[in-house]
């Protein structure tokens, strides 16, 4: 089985071909400018490639929702030219074969329980701390829907009692994303994220913000699994520091063995590494091919 | 067809037969002691009905995972004499029929869903703020089960700048329920929610906490609906409070027509009143009568 996928992220699109093992043959990437002229070189690259299905896992919100009129669409993004824009739509105009389409991020936590760190469980939480921080779900199997999809970036949070800067999203100031993505560290501190491995000062906020998320997701999504990925995560030492922040946080409300026994396999780094992204659209596209 | 329905709290067990449409024919309650003695009522009562299967919502936290061990426990309650009650092995004994068996909040939010506020949806949260904090959630038509099932009601939220009361969680202070669940409520200003109606600080403040649930509940599980149940929320002033406090929060991130056009339709009392739970539990037994 082949399967063509697509990463499409805020600064680049991410193509590529891989197989029903989640394994990545062929691999391009694009910059993101306008619909007209990225979608052109994604059509280019996949002209004449041999597919059974494509995948798509988009930066959003997107429309998921496959009884909605606008299904497959970018919807309220603040990248204006992408606006209302009916991704699915271009694409069948070009590929006539099931396709997939979710957010980046529901499909990066389904291409994790495919063949990654949360690989044979029905339920997990992908969350990338990156230029942003956003989160997917996978719930009883499948990828959270409802409303629209997880914006778990957007949380509220508390403040860590030391930290006075004022945060940087452009509608909350100081929710998770705000406080915790590399740009709030990079504002904050005045230099970029990897070169203040040595302060310990900056993880040590940083963790706090982050064990506050795991806690409300485990208290509202309840994930099997958490998985926290995104270049901010590159920082290994924050792992041990978010497991105990989160430990003392929760103070033994839930006594699951995940939380009391084995937290260092419960938050985690990507099994997919860097292809998350691109392995969960192959894995959306492989969803879509079983119908 | 007759289904039995048993809503266990823990100041009381309501139990009743109810039909597939959700109509309550006949209701009993006995207050929660010990499990022998309860139980004991509880099994006398139901014994020689007429039933094709029956349902527990339950206080919990509890186990409803059909593959472990300790399915259709309460598990790690605070309340020792139900610690580890294996409470689906002790009605198998007596009654030879399927059983559904789920947290009291997750058969609420389902009961809601056949009959009530949120009939139709696949998607919704049924939260009860009374003496405790708890909610349930549909996520894509099942109850969200995960490493455990919901438990909202300890989610971390910002202190009000103007409050200072410490808060009465025994395990976390000021999380939501220690804030803002009934005792709190009456804790932080010496009176009962009932009596304290016309002052307008206090639902102010109640409000500003309710709706930070709101709103992370919109950021991780997205519901199509959010049901507000339980004594405190009574105060039907709170409801337009928490609504636009939401707005505020949200501050436009959200682009849904639910959140900007129909935000009264989205967070919503109980269709169902106070027989959310005990409908609840008829909807369970419903669902595992289908199998
Ligand atoms: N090793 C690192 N340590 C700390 N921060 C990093 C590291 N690598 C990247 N970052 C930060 O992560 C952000 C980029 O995130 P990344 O996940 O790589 O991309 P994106 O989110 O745009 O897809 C930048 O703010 C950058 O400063
Ligand atoms: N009309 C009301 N206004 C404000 N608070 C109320 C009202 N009715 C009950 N409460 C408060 O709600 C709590 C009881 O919640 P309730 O949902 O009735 O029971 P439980 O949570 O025990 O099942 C008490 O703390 C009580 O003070
Ligand atoms: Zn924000
Ligand atoms: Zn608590």
């Amino acid at each position: 089985m082949l399967f063509g996928a697509i990463e499409s992220g805020g600064t680049k699109f991410v193509c590529g071909i891989g197989n029903e093992n989640g394994e990545i043959l062929e691999r391009v990437s694009f910059p993101t400018t306008t619909p007209d002229e990225t979608m052109g070189q994604v059509i280019e690259f996949f002209k004449n490639k041999q597919m059974d299905a494509m995948g798509v896992g988009s930066f959003g919100p997107v429309d998921p929702n496959k009884d909605s009129p606008t299904y497959g669409y970018i919807t309220s993004t603040p990248k204006t030219k992408w606006r209302n824009f009916n991704f699915i739509g271009e694409l069948k105009k070009h590929f006539d074969m099931p396709i997939g389409f979710d957010t980046d991020v529901n499909a990066a936590a389904l291409g994790e329980t495919e063949w990654g760190a949360a690989k044979g469980l029905d339920s997990c939480v992908y969350m990338t701390v990156g230029t942003g921080v956003g989160g997917g779900a996978i719930v009883e199997g499948k990828m959270l829907h409802g409303m629209l999809h997880p914006e778990m970036g957007h949380i509220l949070i508390k403040r860590h009692p030391e930290d006075h800067f004022t945060g940087n999203c452009p509608y909350h100031n100081d929710c998770l994303e705000g406080m915790a993505a590399g740009p709030a560290i990079e504002k904050r501190w005045g230099k970029k994220g990897i070169e203040l491995q040595e302060v310990d000062k900056v993880w040590e906020i940083e963790a706090y913000y982050l064990a506050q998320v795991v806690v409300n997701l485990v208290y509202t999504i309840s994930p099997k699994r958490i998985i926290l990925g995104g270049g901010v995560m590159k920082q290994k030492q924050l792992f041990p520091m978010i497991r105990k922040n989160v430990k003392e946080l929760l103070n033994g409300y839930v006594e699951t063995k995940e939380i009391l026994v084995d937290i260092d396999n419960y938050i985690v780094s990507p099994g997919l590494g860097d292809n998350a992204g691109l392995c969960g659209a192959i894995a959306l596209a492989k969803r879509a091919y079983q119908g």
